[in-house]
């Protein structure tokens, strides 16, 4: 009797049925909402990103992997996960290169029809030095590999100094996306013009500003090749050059002193809340503990760090008690190697981990945007589906989501089909600091630092309470 | 025949002129997302806001209205339009208050449990000076005007000087709400403290930050009432202020040396590009062309000028011919009057004018997020609806449409019932600089500044092209 009435009276059960799955729905979406809005007013009236990146970057100061502000850096960030009352907080070891600048490079133009002066210049990270006597020789200018491969061939480039003078594309809106067009130079070009018996490098600065400023980054030598200098140069002094050079042949004087030295143990710096209902089930957040050593590594990325950092604050400080293990990983030697995220990635594979969602900031401490996502080709465009459907709730915030890259540090983690994030803040001023002096505290706004640790909190928050499938 | 023909076949008729619209309308939407990729290329290799808002901020200075520096302001700018080619240039006149600061404020604690020491402040815009010997009485401080009330009829103002100290709300995403949650201080602070017999006021200055840095900005002497002096404080120093009279009544004393004086003729900076096809319906661009006297007016709003002539710039260049008249309008006198809007408004009212869409930039030259979009109760929804067909030729850069205010040198034409809209962008540093001293250059990022220029050019491609019902 009471199957046959049911389905004699199922079209009420099914109004019934989907009143109460709205009405539950509604109820879930108005706790989000008012959750989220809880989590901006923390991270806006209490977050600690600001405070722990001023002394991250005043205090400490650049972080190159290997430096004692490294291991500084390590230690301050693991006393401050210990503050939280978390369920875990731990150093994870990895091997690191020790590089290091030595003094102050010099490049040199001895004399010209625009006299003799000084460019603003830094070695690039990994660089080899000249030695004490340096290296003069003819500039040669390129803008591409099939330049440099073109004059190669003809001979017109052994015993020169290559001039890598492709500009960042000034009409790509978003700026990773420029720099992505012409960093190859920087990463590559050394190794391209010894091949072509090149005696070093310069190379322009990856910035769309005109400036004076020299932004160092890593050059990558090829196995086998041999290690030439590689130098940047500032945009206005790229662009003097250039000029220069279409008067003239130019001889330029390089001396660097940087050393590449015996690798040392430093460490990721880990702190995780446990799941309650599903602790296999990893949501990470993290950014890289290290910097280049010329400023104080305020944005690239100190920010990332400490938002991530602050990501488990707001949380416990919400008293919010997650259903999955929230880890907040600070990775080392993301610049100069990516040996910590390597070490992450091995342990993690090593111990069938499962990291649904990994989230990484390590584009700037600017205000939000949203978040970029990738993944393994066979769950990318479900789980994508999945996180779209939070839009609702995000929106209000400025938030949007997009697919692309996600983060170097959790990039290896592709093949336990989670979804890999990247945050995505406002790119416009990333590469007016990227990797030179200017990169200090005062070029963080306070308020774009702490809506950062917001948005990240609130979408951690909606996928441990969600999870994916 | 033809007709029972056409009739027959009506499907396939049907089917073909569907696919020709469909063809029609992508055919637009791709020549329409080419040109707006066009604005934005022109704007970013060869926008010409940023140098003109180097001379104006950098040469010329602060453009308080009535100032010198506003009148080479209306000179300049009156240049540069003059030298691209448009149909008209001209200046409209108006009758600006002169207002004028006198020596530096000085408000000081001669003697307290925090010693002796002087508060960074300065005189708000519109104040009267306190004469040489300035004003010494004890403080009360308040949050509200309730508060101010309540104790106004207890007895406990007269005599006093009030220091209204409510916070900007730190938990608003948009702080354009939390200024507008706290502004009435300063606004009319004055005028309510009075009324209770108060002295003068201090007035806690309109930032998030904790810094020493006061922020001027207009005061309103309502009339019938003793006009008091007012004076913004730092928000360090309110804090201070605020802890100190938590321990012992504290005696300040303030001297002001402001003085208004006769009101002196001043311009509106006019120039457009005349419609080929209906010339009456007006689509404006503006800013305004006065600032305070203490910074140089670079986002407020130096920036807002710029952009708006850069908007007739990039189309000019683009060899675009509007169908519409695009005119662009350097407002004077919104800081503290509104003289150059309100003549503005008079004379385009009383020549039945149609401002079809009126885009004011104020809200300084960062990251454009879109528009706000206000207007006439009859038409706001119908027309708000046609903008956001608009959206997928814009979000690729970023913007979004809402509902809101427009700006205040625009505001007065919502009767001529066509579309106000305000430009809206990144809000979480404005407020840093408004007002202040470090309004500079130095606060304008080129590439955030550029892209205004072509967000609001883009919009008025598509409002001129396609028109608004």
């Amino acid at each position: 009797m009471a199957f046959s009435y049911l389905f004699k009276h199922l079209k009420y059960v099914i109004v019934v049925l989907s009143v109460f799955c709205t009405l539950t729905m509604e109820a879930q979406t108005d706790e989000d909402a008012f959750f989220i809005r809880s989590v901006y007013d923390q991270a806006l009236s209490h977050g600690q990103a600001y405070p722990w990146l001023y002394h991250l970057t005043t205090d400490i100061g650049g972080r190159l992997a290997g430096s004692p502000q490294a291991a500084a850096a390590v230690e301050y960030t693991r006393q401050m996960l210990d503050t939280m009352g978390l369920d875990t907080v731990y150093l994870q070891a990895c091997e690191v290169p020790r590089w290091v600048r030595g003094n102050p490079e010099v490049v040199r133009v001895a004399q010209s029809a625009m006299g003799s002066f000084d460019l603003k210049a830094t070695a690039l990270g990994n660089s080899v030095g000249t030695g004490p006597d340096g290296i003069a020789a003819e500039i040669v200018e390129v803008k591409s590999f099939d330049e440099l491969d073109a004059l190669g061939a003809r001979g017109s480039v052994k015993g020169k100094i290559v001039f890598f003078n492709r500009e960042m594309d000034p009409n790509q809106i978003n700026t990773f996306a420029a720099y992505g067009g012409a960093v190859d130079q920087r990463v590559y070009g050394a190794s391209k013009a010894a091949k072509h018996g090149a005696l070093a490098v310069l190379v322009r600065s990856m910035t769309n500003r005109r400036d004076d400023i020299p932004h160092t980054g890593s050059t990558v030598y090829e196995d086998g090749v041999k290690q030439i200098p590689a130098v940047a140069i500032s945009t206005n002094d790229s662009d003097k050059l250039s000029r220069l050079l279409k008067m003239q042949a130019v001889r330029v004087y390089i001396q660097t002193n940087c050393a590449m030295l015996t690798p040392v143990t430093s460490y990721n710096v880990i702190g995780e809340i446990r799941g309650s209902e599903y602790p296999d089930e990893l949501i990470l957040v993290g950014g890289h503990l290290d910097s280049w050593d010329t400023g104080q590594g305020a944005h690239d990325d100190g920010s990332g760090c400490v938002q991530s950092m602050d990501v488990l604050f707001l949380l416990k400080s919400l008293g919010y008690k997650p259903k999955r293990t929230i880890r907040c990983v600070l990775f080392m030697n993301e610049e100069n190697g990516l040996a910590g995220g390597k070490a992450y990635w091995a342990a993690s594979n090593a111990a069938s981990e499962y990291h649904m969602a990994a989230i990484e900031s390590d584009r700037g401490g600017f205000t939000p945007q949203g978040f970029s996502a990738d993944g393994h080709a066979d769950v990318l465009q479900a789980k994508y589906r999945q996180l779209t459907t939070w839009l609702p709730l995000l929106e209000p915030y400025g938030l949007h989501f997009s697919t692309g890259g996600s983060g170097a540090d959790i990039s290896g983690l592709k093949d336990q089909k989670g979804l890999l994030l990247g945050f995505v803040p406002d790119s416009q001023r990333y590469f007016d600091f990227h990797h030179t002096h200017t990169d200090r505290i005062e070029a963080v706004n306070r308020r774009e630092l702490q809506l950062g640790s917001a948005a990240m909190a609130s979408l951690v928050y909606l996928l441990d309470k969600y999870g994916l499938e």
